[in-house]
């Protein structure tokens, strides 16, 4: 049942010390790859980082000064880091008309597919937008014109990684029916 | 398994006749409502509209003009209107920092929680992104300082109604391990 599965995700910041397969890293990408996205523009490429010395060179440019608070990344078994490509013409400019970045929206749903597939698989992961993009893109040769907005650390739940209680606006403060109120 | 939900998610622009309980509407905000936000922000609001005078008459409203291709709204159930509420002041100064709008982000999250919940209670959907928004705020009563990015059409399934073939980007073209390539 898919609330189970949004009951067992929740940000890990702990791994197990555990490869995980290419095939079961690419199976959570699969999910990513069939989201909905602005007419179907499908702006993303998953930039999977498992070699571990790349991964230890990766977190320490990405994640010093100012970022360091994301430091815990470099004990993840492997990072997705998402580069947010071109949008297609007609959602850009449609984009700009209604002042709404639907790239980023975009990448939300993809990205919540493969992390949603990940818990699925066992996986634990945390979303994480604060990390020097610049270091991010001259480790890994992402061209300047792209953006990365998000990396996702990943890596089977320690046995005792359970959920922690869920702290979210109750159910009443964040509906109405037929009006704003 | 999650890989079927998201398989049989469309976009769905033909409705059966028949309403959606409001529990059942209330199930997928609550799926809706767990998903993670930058900084546990939980920058939104959804407001149901399933009167159908009221439908009828945001719809008319909001899909005229440019914005008529998505006239199709008016025959689905009800329809969740998605505020984008303000985010905690640490994920904007954040967000701005890093040039990255992450309320989007967050909006695309639980926005896809709340349609593959609905997917999972035969329930069809579609993302809309292009609508008049102010014509919206004025219908709902939303002050002006809030966004609307994002309205969801909501309505069971037709009988016939079956998912498309998938038109996706080829799983070797939006990976790489460890470089951009």
């Amino acid at each position: 049942m898919l609330l189970d599965l949004i009951h067992k995700r929740h940000s890990t910041r702990r791994y197990a010390n555990r490869p995980i397969p290419r095939e079961v890293l690419l199976r959570c990408i699969e999910a990513a790859r069939l989201a909905p996205s602005a007419c179907n523009g499908q702006p993303w490429k998953f930039i999977v980082v498992d070699d571990h010395a790349l991964k230890d060179d990766l977190c320490e440019k990405a994640f010093s000064g100012i970022y360091s608070m994301n430091k815990f990344a470099k004990d993840s078994t492997a990072l997705m880091v998402v580069v947010s490509e071109k949008e297609k013409f007609i959602s850009a400019a449609g984009g700009r008309i209604r002042g709404t970045n639907y790239c980023l929206l975009d990448i939300g749903i993809a990205c919540e597919h493969l992390i949603l597939q990940a818990t699925e698989l066992g996986i634990g992961s945390c979303w994480i937008g604060w990390f020097d993009e610049k270091a991010v893109k001259r480790v890994l040769g992402i061209p300047n014109d792209r953006r990365v907005d998000v990396i996702i650390s990943l890596g089977y739940y320690e046995e005792a990684d359970l959920a922690p209680p869920r702290l979210r606006k109750p159910l009443e403060e964040i509906h109405a029916f037929n009006a704003y109120e």
